[in-house]
């Protein structure tokens, strides 16, 4: 942690773009931290008004707000239009990212003779690298790393403990896996045959492309044939599952346990929150937004907004909630209608009976 | 595996608070099995009503039933109001616990020079532990167990393979946490910057609390700041996702496949079935209830049991799919009555022109 | 990779079973390819008529085909009625299956003495096998893997990176399971008492047949009493989470991040699609389907297709989901009956109190 007086602050999220003013003492702030744990001597931030609230009550010396957001007087505020890139950018200047053990090249990880590694190495014991794998510079594998043969890392990797990388995948520059995952399993390509399943080989591969971060325990298949492919710049939730052959844009933004079948099309910056699911060989367009638990069974437009299961555009599965919710009262008004119109017919036919001359 | 006459374990049954009544011979069982599969000299039990007639066809000797039940004269009935604690310490008091092989602190452990191991350590080969780690005493780790820089572990903790502790996350006493789970992993923390995502460092840290069972292949975010916590007594089954910065309280039970969001706060002795979602910075109350597969987007009060997607209280919910089932009736019903509306208009309207002198 | 002439590999297919007939030049192809990554002197096929157009542009030399579709001149064209068993057979004869690393007996394995290795063992650095194990012939474990006391794993199995085996479970002939999956941890068997939750031990085990493959990062819970079973020839995807004592019977297919809770019982030929749940103690009937997403809450038929959460009979479940699509325009229909019901019942009124002799 390195200590920074706000107005230093102020100048490093200048440099970041962000435009910010500061109201109140010009402090020396030593962490960040959310309103409710902060200490003396520490930075806030309100970044939901939810929480309005713990402003009266936090112990943090300085908070970052948005616009218009009444701050105590006994608190520092500094003010911006984007308090979350300004945290950002304030954990990044205090705190820094995390600094991995140094192992060099441990002398117990398991690295075949064929395999290439880059400079500044840094590899746990319990990491295997398999013949003819290429790892290029300042790459970290933690303990029980395997990268299998061929596989392809590029530079500045990270690959937290017990990541699997199966034989032939390709990981750009700058990419980092969380413990667990696996890249490159065959998907489940079987052909039925006499009531039983026969196996496709899986020849295809895995590449994932430049700064991506995948979470934890996430699996993605490598293709049947040619490649599943993950874009530049594209972050995955835990326990992310994606299936063979599967070609993800760059950008994207996946949340844990979400599952993509075989052969989908997902274009840039798009999001599926929690728990979404995507049926095979569909499209889904740039920036488009699928909700929690949605589960997609067709094409999906660019910009589209999408809820439900099967997932709908935004509205129209917001209008079906809300029907289904009135199907009570609706069920009411039909019988009473039916009621009426019994009543209606009766007196009709009463008075058709004796107001009328019988027309036999 | 310890044989134990019927009357002994009845005694202690009683001993762990169950009153238990014997009915017929009081036999030496060597074994807790199911009806089904149960042989001579073992003892079995009627967990649901569902399987009453295998009591006429098991082999075992005795049967542990609820009160009220007709049991087949040649079993031993050891009867009593709560079949399910009385299994459970019949299995402990013949069966006992899994005991772990005993590895001592093996040579191939890697051991930082700086972490500190308690007594009667239980380390196997493949197992790491970081610097400035702190491991309490009578521990076990399986093969391939990561235990990041700083963490800390209590006493009497059971880590079976392939489970990694990031950095700085604490588990307190007698936690179990099952192969391939990853506690401390970086939340998805990501802010928007010009359709990119940079990364927010995640400072904090995740707690989990004494008495905690984690299934296989769990994952559980470290906080932002501060910290991710899992209340005392919780237990978790398989693949339970847990987002950055979400609290869940003591004695709590998540089945298999659960996915909270982060910054959600969870009371105690709240159950999530399978597959449940939980959107972020929401609030469950204390011994609330909610049913698999539902979609919890908006606060639970406690006690409440809820269900669907989006979650309703259960009684709302279970009338939604019940008049969901019964659309095609109504669609029916309101065809039927806009065709007698129509025949009621055309007949007034008829009438009117016949019955009544023409009012212009 | 193993080229061949166009001729040779009809008759390969005939072998398997599948006739077909050549239109065009009898050409070696060297590769299979899908009809976008194909370069020349590679064969490529159509699986799915959405890709019809890619038959233009694809610069492979040959198409498997079903009959009746058009193939561009310059193509040779493999026709058959089914291309996708065609093109599995021709992908097994020119790239066969995946080759493994060859370790043999690597002499950094932590293999108990009492342990029982079969011949040929192919058993990566890292790999654990405990105390009274058994491991058949010809088997690969890569780096890693942990096989528990008294696991017995039959011949020809492949057990991928961190592949876990817990004490006393059971995997047949010819079984493959890939990274990170773990069979046979606790299943979530806790007794409440208190408030609090008793651990009920986990003595049973998990029995998988022969010919099973499971995918990436699933979990399969060993039973409380007796064994969790998986049948032989079933396959799951990745992230499948099988719960405690249920019984899957042969030749199913269960796609990722599908759920079972405990205790239930699978038929033969039963596919899950993605995210399906089903609820404990359920009899799922042989070559039964489900949807993805659905939530299986009560028994399903043989032979069944099921959607939907709850799940319904496949007719019903899209007849559900078009009537609340058209809930919009049920409301609108509800709401001018109303209207018209006043209206007549107006006129009615008005034409009885003045065309009418009043009655009192």
């Amino acid at each position: 942690m390195t200590p920074i007086r706000l107005s230093q602050l102020r100048e490093v999220l200048g440099k970041n773009g962000i435009e910010a003013t500061l109201e109140g003492d010009d402090r020396i702030v030593s962490a960040v931290n959310t309103l409710e744990a902060a200490a003396g001597g520490e930075l806030s931030f309100l970044s939901n008004v939810k929480y309005l609230s713990a402003l009266e009550t936090t112990r943090a010396d300085a908070v970052i707000v948005p616009n218009g957001v009444q701050v105590p007087a006994r608190l520092t505020a500094m003010r911006c239009r984007d308090p979350y890139g300004a945290v950002t950018a304030a954990i990044v200047a205090i705190h820094g990212y995390r600094k991995h053990p140094q192992w060099g090249r441990s002398l117990s990880a398991q690295i075949d003779p064929t395999a290439r590694i880059g400079s500044a190495p840094n590899l746990a014991n319990g990491v295997t690298i398999s013949a003819a794998a290429v790892v290029g510079n300042n790459c970290t594998m933690y303990p029980g790393c395997y990268i299998g043969e061929g596989a392809r890392i590029g530079d500045d990797c990270v690959l937290f403990p017990n990541v699997v990388i199966y034989d032939g995948c390709v990981l750009g520059n700058r990419v980092t896996v969380h413990a667990g995952s696996v890249i490159g399993e065959d998907g489940l390509g079987f052909a039925p045959q006499n009531g039983h399943w026969v196996k496709i080989p899986q020849i295809g591969r895995v590449v994932v492309g430049d700064d991506v971060e995948i979470g934890a325990n996430c699996t993605i298949d490598r293709a049947t044939l040619g490649q599943t492919e993950i874009g530049s710049g594209t972050k995955f939730g835990n326990v992310v599952v994606i299936g063979h052959g599967t070609k993800i844009g760059p950008d994207c933004l996946f949340v844990g346990l979400v599952g993509l079948a075989g052969s989908v099309t997902v274009g840039r910056n798009v999001t599926l929150a929690g728990q979404v699911g995507v049926a095979g060989h569909l499209t889904i367009g740039d920036e488009a937004r699928v909700g929690a638990q949605a589960g997609v069974n067709s094409d999906v437009d660019p910009k589209a907004s999408m809820l439900g299961s099967p997932a709908l555009p935004l509205d129209d599965a917001r209008r079906s909630v809300v029907l289904v919710g009135k199907l009570p009262e609706m069920a009411k008004r039909l019988r009473s209608l039916e009621q009426e119109v019994r009543q209606l017919r009766a007196q009709l036919n009463g008075q058709v009976a004796s107001g009328e001359r019988a027309p036999t």
